[in-house]
Formats: C-alpha cells, sequence, structure tokens
C-alpha cells in the first residue's frame, strides 16, 4: 500500500483523490474547482490525444480552432441549449479595463460559436459535409470539483460536423460513438457499453445523445463519451441553410461528440490499485523501468553498463527509463514506480550481470521472472501486449460480476445499495416520473439504453407498467 | 494575381488582411478582435507546434496545462507585471450564477499561477531544474486587431523553468532563444536577428528579454519569439525558495519563453505573392497537388489512373492531394492551388500519359518542367528541399539590401520613412529619452541590440553622444 494513501475497500474516494495526487498526475489549483494537470499527467493526455486525433483524422476530420468568448446572445438562440448551459457560465463583464457592451460567456461548449461561422462558410451542398474537430480548454461552474471527474476548467475535444441529409448526420454520429468505444476499450482497456441517454439526461440542444458508459472499480458508472445528433437545432437558430443538387434552400444537419481529461481519472479508478497507478501500456507515459542494483564503484560501473544496454535495446520500441539515482534505496524506488503505474520494472543486481540475466516485474501482476539477457526485448514486448488484454479482461470479467438482471424494485434496491454497487439491468416503462423517483429514492440514474438491447418485454422495475426492453442502471460518476 | 486581392505593391496591409482570409487560414469571429482559425491554417500551426514540441522535448522540457483563471491577488503580486498586464485583461465577474468573491483574470501570461504552483513543488536542489512547457490559448485585449498579428484571443507555449543558480537560468534562456532561432530559420525559412530589447520594450517583470527579429516583404519588423531571464522576481513574488546543498534556503531562477500563432502572420507576410500563399515545404499542410486534366471518359481512365499512381508513388513520404473534381476547370484548380501556397503541382494530361511524363510546376519560381514518371519522386524530393533553402535565401538577400548601416539622423530618417522600409543600423546613446524621442519621430523603434554585435565606437543618431555599437531600429508590426 502507498505511503498515505488509503486502500480502496477503506475509502475510495479518498484513495482516488489522494493517489491522483500522490502519482503526480494533478494538484489543487488555487481558484477553487479548477485543477492543474501535472507534467506525468499530462503525458497520458498527450498519449490520448494522439491515438483519438488519427482516429478522427482517418475518418476525415481535421481540426481547427473557434474563439473562447462566446456573445450571451449567442448563447440564448437555441431554447434549450441556454436553459441547460446557462446556469453553469464564466461570465466575462470587463476587457481592456472597460465595462463590456456585451458579456462574454466562456464557452461552456461550442455549438453556437461554431454555426454562427458554418452559417458564413456552408452555402451549397457541395461545402457538405464540413467535418471539423477542435481541442480546447471549457469551462464549467462547478460546485463540487474532483480533480479529473468534475472541474470548472478541463480540456477536451469536440466534434462538430454538418450534413446534408438526416441519416447521413446520424451514421456521422454513430462512426464517432465506435472510434470512442474503440479507443476505450482499445487503448484505455476500459470495456464500454454504447447507448443512448433518456430526455432527460441528453445534450442541452440534441435532438438524442448516444453515448459509451464504464464501470469503475467501486461498481459506479461513468459516462466516457457523447455523440449527439443535432437535428437541425443549431442550423435553424444561426440560420444555416445550403443549396441542394435540385436548387433549394435546406438547413443543414448537424452532430457533435466529444471526450475530455474526465477520461484520465477513468482510466485511474478502472485499473489502479492500493500500490498505485496500473497504467495500460498504450496510454503508460514510461513503459520500462529499469532499476539498477549495487553496492560498491565495481558493481556500479558493471550493473550501469548492462542497464543502458538494456535501455539502448528496448528504446526504439518503448519509452524506457533508467532510475540511476543514488540519493534512494532500490526498495524506494520500486514503490515510487508502482506509484506510477509503470508497466514493467527490470531489475539488474551484480549477481543478474554475472548470470547475463535481469529481473522482470510486471505491475498488475506482480510476476516476478528471471529472464535472460538476449530474450529480454521479446519478453518485454510480449509482456506489453498481455498486459493490455489482460487489463481489459479483468476490468470486464469485474463489470460481469457486478452486473445484475433485476425484475422486481426491492432486487433492483438491494443490487444498487451494496458497497460495492454496479449496473442493474432493468425493465421501464419510459416515464420520466418513474425515472426521476429512482434516482431520487435510491441515487440510481438510467445511464443509458444499450444499442444492442434485445427486445424483451416485460414491466418497468418501479411502476410496473409494460416495458419493451431493459435498461442500465447504476450510481454515477 | 488571385481575384479579389489587391497586390502588395497596392496596399500592403490589405493583401495580407484579404489573403488571409481567402486562402482559408483565418476569418474574423463575431467577437470584435477574436479570429477563427480555419482547418488549412490550424494545419500550419499542428506542423508549428510537433516540430517546436520535439525541439522542447529533446532540450528536457515536459508538457504540463495550468489554469485559465488567475485570481486578482496573483497579478499584483510583482509590480511590474500587473502594471504590464492588468490593463490588457478580460475580467470574469461571474460563475455559475452569482457574483464572485474575487474577479478572476483570463490568463495574459502564466508567470503568476505557475509560481504560485512552483511554490508547492519545489523543496530542494533536487526537484531543480524544473522544465515545464504549456500549449494553451492566452488573452490579451487588443483595440486594433489583426488576424494572426494582434487578435484578443490567440494560441502559444509558454516554457517556465526553474533554477538553482543564475549562470543556469540565463544558459537556459539562451537556449530557448536558440531553439527557436533553429525553428524560425530552418523550418519558416526566415532568418532572423536575434538579441536583447531595450528596457522599455522587455517584458514586464523580466530582468531581461531577448527576442528574434525578423524582416517582412514591406521592410517592416516582426518579433517572432521571446525567452525571457526572469532572475528571482517571481520566486520571491511568490516565496519560493529551495534548500540548497549545503542545507540553506535561496530563492529559485526562473525563465519564461514563448512564440504564438502570430507566426502564421509571419509566415505569410515573408513568403507569400500576389497570387497567394507561398509556404515553405516544412511547414506546408499540403506538399505535392496533382491536377489530372481530361476531356472525354477515355482519357478520364487513363489520367486518373496514372495521377492514382503518382499519388501512391509520392504519398509515404509527402502529404499528397488528386484534386480531380470535375466541377471547375484545370486553370480555376491551378489559381486555387497558387492561393494555398502548395509548394509543388504537378499536371497529368492525356499526352503527358502517352509520353510517361508529367508537368512539374514549382510554385515560388513558376519553373515548369516536363519529367519522366520515373524520376518524378527523385525529382519532386530534390524540389521541396531546394524550395526550402530557396526561400531561405530570397528572404535573406531581401533583409540584406533593406538593411542599412546609417550614422546620421537625417540618413536615418530617409531610409525607414521610404515606401519599402527595412532595417536601420544605427549607434544609440542607451538613454529612453533618445528612444522614446526616436519613435515620437519616426514611428522606429529599437528592435533589439544584437548578440553578435560588434563592438564599435560610435555616435547616437538622434543625440550625437557616445555609443559602444549598433542597435537594430525599424518600424515594426
Amino acid at each position: 500500500m502507498a505511503k498515505g494513501i488509503p486502500k480502496r475497500a477503506e475509502d475510495y474516494s479518498r484513495w482516488y483523490t489522494e493517489l491522483v495526487q500522490r502519482a503526480e498526475l494533478a494538484d489543487y489549483a488555487p481558484v477553487k474547482g479548477c485543477m492543474v494537470i501535472r507534467p506525468y499527467g499530462y503525458a497520458i493526455w498527450e498519449k490520448m490525444q494522439s491515438a483519438l486525433d488519427a482516429m478522427f483524422k482517418a475518418t476525415g476530420h481535421v481540426n481547427a480552432y473557434f474563439p473562447l468568448f462566446i456573445p450571451e446572445s449567442f448563447m440564448k438562440r437555441e431554447a434549450d441549449h441556454v436553459k441547460g448551459f446557462a446556469p453553469q457560465c464564466a461570465v466575462v463583464t470587463h476587457g481592456g479595463g472597460a465595462k463590456l457592451e456585451e458579456p462574454l460567456y466562456v464557452r461552456p461548449t461550442s455549438e453556437t460559436m461554431i454555426w454562427s461561422m458554418y452559417g458564413r462558410w456552408i452555402h451549397s451542398y457541395r461545402d457538405l459535409p464540413l467535418l471539423i474537430n477542435q481541442w480546447c480548454n471549457i469551462v464549467r461552474w462547478e460546485m463540487r470539483p474532483r480533480l479529473f471527474l468534475r472541474t470548472i476548467e478541463f480540456l477536451w475535444q469536440e466534434g462538430h460536423t454538418a450534413h446534408a441529409t438526416e441519416p447521413e448526420a446520424v451514421e456521422e454520429t454513430l462512426r464517432m460513438l465506435e472510434v470512442y468505444r474503440t479507443f476505450a476499450e482499445g487503448f484505455m482497456a476500459i470495456p464500454v457499453i454504447k447507448g443512448i441517454k433518456t430526455e432527460s439526461e441528453k445534450f442541452a440542444g440534441a435532438v438524442r445523445t448516444y453515448c459509451i458508459e464504464a464501470m469503475m472499480q467501486d461498481g459506479k458508472a461513468l459516462q466516457a463519451g457523447t455523440s449527439h445528433y443535432l437535428g437541425r437545432n443549431f442550423a435553424q437558430a444561426f440560420n444555416v441553410q445550403f443549396q441542394n443538387q435540385e436548387g433549394k434552400l435546406e438547413y443543414v444537419y448537424a452532430t457533435s461528440w466529444g471526450v475530455s481529461t474526465r477520461l484520465i481519472g477513468a482510466l485511474v479508478m478502472a485499473h489502479s490499485d492500493d500500490d498505485g497507478l496500473v497504467l495500460p501500456p498504450k496510454l503508460a507515459p514510461i513503459h520500462v523501468v529499469v532499476v539498477p542494483i549495487f553496492k560498491d564503484d565495481t558493481e556500479r560501473s558493471a550493473v550501469l553498463e548492462k542497464a543502458a544496454k538494456i535501455e539502448a535495446e528496448l528504446a526504439p520500441a518503448w519509452t524506457v527509463r533508467v532510475d540511476s539515482r543514488e540519493n534512494c534505496s532500490a526498495g524506494w524506488k520500486f514503490n515510487e514506480w508502482e506509484l506510477k503505474g509503470v508497466p514493467i520494472r527490470i531489475e539488474i543486481g551484480p549477481k543478474d550481470v554475472t548470470q547475463g540475466q535481469a529481473i522482470v516485474v510486471r505491475r498488475d501482476t506482480r510476476e516476478k521472472r528471471a529472464i535472460p539477457l538476449a530474450q529480454l526485448k521479446d519478453f518485454a514486448a510480449a509482456q506489453l501486449v498481455e498486459m493490455q488484454t489482460g487489463l481489459f479482461q479483468r476490468a470486464a470479467k469485474m463489470r460481469e460480476e457486478r452486473t445484475r438482471r433485476v425484475d422486481d424494485y426491492a432486487s433492483f434496491k438491494e443490487h444498487i445499495e451494496q458497497e460495492t454497487g454496479g449496473f442493474a439491468l432493468a425493465g421501464w416503462c419510459g416515464s420520466p416520473e418513474c425515472e426521476a423517483a429512482i434516482q431520487q429514492e435510491t441515487k440510481a440514474t438510467i445511464r443509458c439504453i444499450p444499442l444492442d438491447r434485445r427486445e424483451e418485454k416485460g414491466a418497468c422495475v418501479r411502476c410496473g407498467k409494460p416495458s419493451d426492453g431493459r435498461v442500465v442502471m447504476a450510481k454515477a460518476y
């Protein structure tokens, strides 16, 4: 157990907050509710960005940058949108020493700004589809901040696309949802459920919100990405029309989709343990740490020489760090790199040098094996691949164990209210009243209506009225 | 000459603004003074970021992210800093529907925020040096906005480093200045002068500001990057001390350095012509455009097949676009890709297919040559290298032609006031009064005291008092 960090079983919430700070992923900033993403945490974000950006570009998107400040009048153009976002906004009232004529909202999301520009750029069907993404900072006032999960300012990407037809826009919405699933499962090693949000949980201004939902180690759900089909709501609010192939004017169809630095929080909560971070190799800033062990100068030079050789051999494929600091013990270093979640640790001492081997320890399984130096490169590569898959399988198994099909309200409450929580798959009549009552009575919300659910005649878990199929309910972050 | 864009000789300023918009690099945003960086402009920024980021990492820096909002009280801790920046700030007074207890400044630069965090992180000499960079958006209120050059919001990187000793911090300041020079000359193909800013032009809060100064095609100077030695000013303001190797507490030495999206403006103004953008290959979003030319279906399939082969052959090394649109003429396409500054255009028609060749046209020299298809790959590669060097040489030649050593005020004014302006190398007595008078009388400012200037006993160009060497004076952006 890492010093000063409670065990997960004792206090999961404090475990998370302490771990994030102790592992130097993030720190609270002087302004309440804001965070600093420290270099080690930012390095994970860079890996996430790089993987996602490549997938966005492979699906035909380009990046751009739109202004931070949105005129108040713009926010008000789409009725649902302003209702949902205005209360969360930070407002600039003064600039350059003078009071502004019109207050400026710091963007809580950029639909209004972007659609005002799309109105200038889109004229004909030849200008469509327009497939733009933006990487930027976002501000939403939060009263109960939590590092990465809920902060006043966070980093994200927001895709905003414009299409000539509804089917094309819906296809895009689902394509990006699938990109998010691929990323969550393939890179973050977190299994997710693709689904549709209920009316009360959908994005303010959307026709339909799709999401991916993940389960954390405490059984709670975490929304890990959303993709919105916006219909013609924003095109109408900003009067964005195009001339179709028949020469007629039509409103443009829209989508928007985003994931944020919240994913770093999800990554921590999904895999890490009482000793510190456990990071899937594809997103780990450092893959391999080499810890040379020696007592005197003779041992020192022999061991450091081999450590450098190991680094040289592994570094072309992996990010390798040799920790040759002399002011701390090997044990102290082991703890530190476990705290930081480096997937593979290689220990090499004088005995290992003589025997032409090194000790390889995997962060997730703690498996410790002596490996001949000649095989080290291949062994490390295989272990990293295995660890990536292993973490996914472990998370999938945990989710399976904590997911239960329930058919009556007593079983539902029993499942939801237990220590480790979990997902309840239950019938729902479709009424917002039952949805609200469930939340009030159990703190669980409808996470989503799964896209792949089977039709299943049943009853609403609360009111008993007919239900067409099961939804995912859980307590959530 | 590109349609709707004035010639440089007619109206250089309008040429620039129109070109930036017509080439779809950027657009004015609905909030006065803000800009939208459009995908083609942002693609240049991505290339700049990628090259700079690699250089920052190669010199030992890591990235992080600090908050957008700075408490008013923080800004006030360093006296010169607040005096310089407060009048330019946007201020958030309301958040989450309520008036804030303390107004928040939208960051105009992050020294105060970052040094408040460094105070938490730095304790011992073992924590030093701390070498952090941040890519982010910045807000400085601008009354006379200009796309890329002066906008209320812009994107930049800001490095902030902490050191145990003054020599180490000064070395870092100069190292990063050299990184900027390497980038400006090696990637942007713009020769720059490294120098020191005068007291009146230095960064608010710095001990000394170093800069690189470039010359634009109208002879005006443009500051293309700054690197500040901050001494212990911010460490003292935020009480950041470390225990040195002897166990004594000392204040930390600081540097900060930055370049911004302003560089995109510099890139346009340095190389482009009356037909549109001219981009150095290392920063061009598209290196080669292939324009297939055909009249009927038979020609069409033969020509498109060859165009696809050319793309396949060049694409591994370069970004290639085949423009096979059928709703516009070849001539129209030529104009469009010239406007966009694509370095190499390859034309291929039925006659070329028969003769096993293609026509290659270089954007900067307009050289047009028929090249056998088998040699196309090597020829394109050689042309791109030549163009990168050629643009630098052309810019260096222009700078040389427009730089003049002047020894009396009349010659100085004559040189500065001519249509195409230029750099004047002149003696200066070192007094702020002469500096201010020169600016008032000629609109020229002291751009920098060149780092490599020779000692040269002479006289101040304005007052005649002794001068130790020449400074660079010019009108500037």
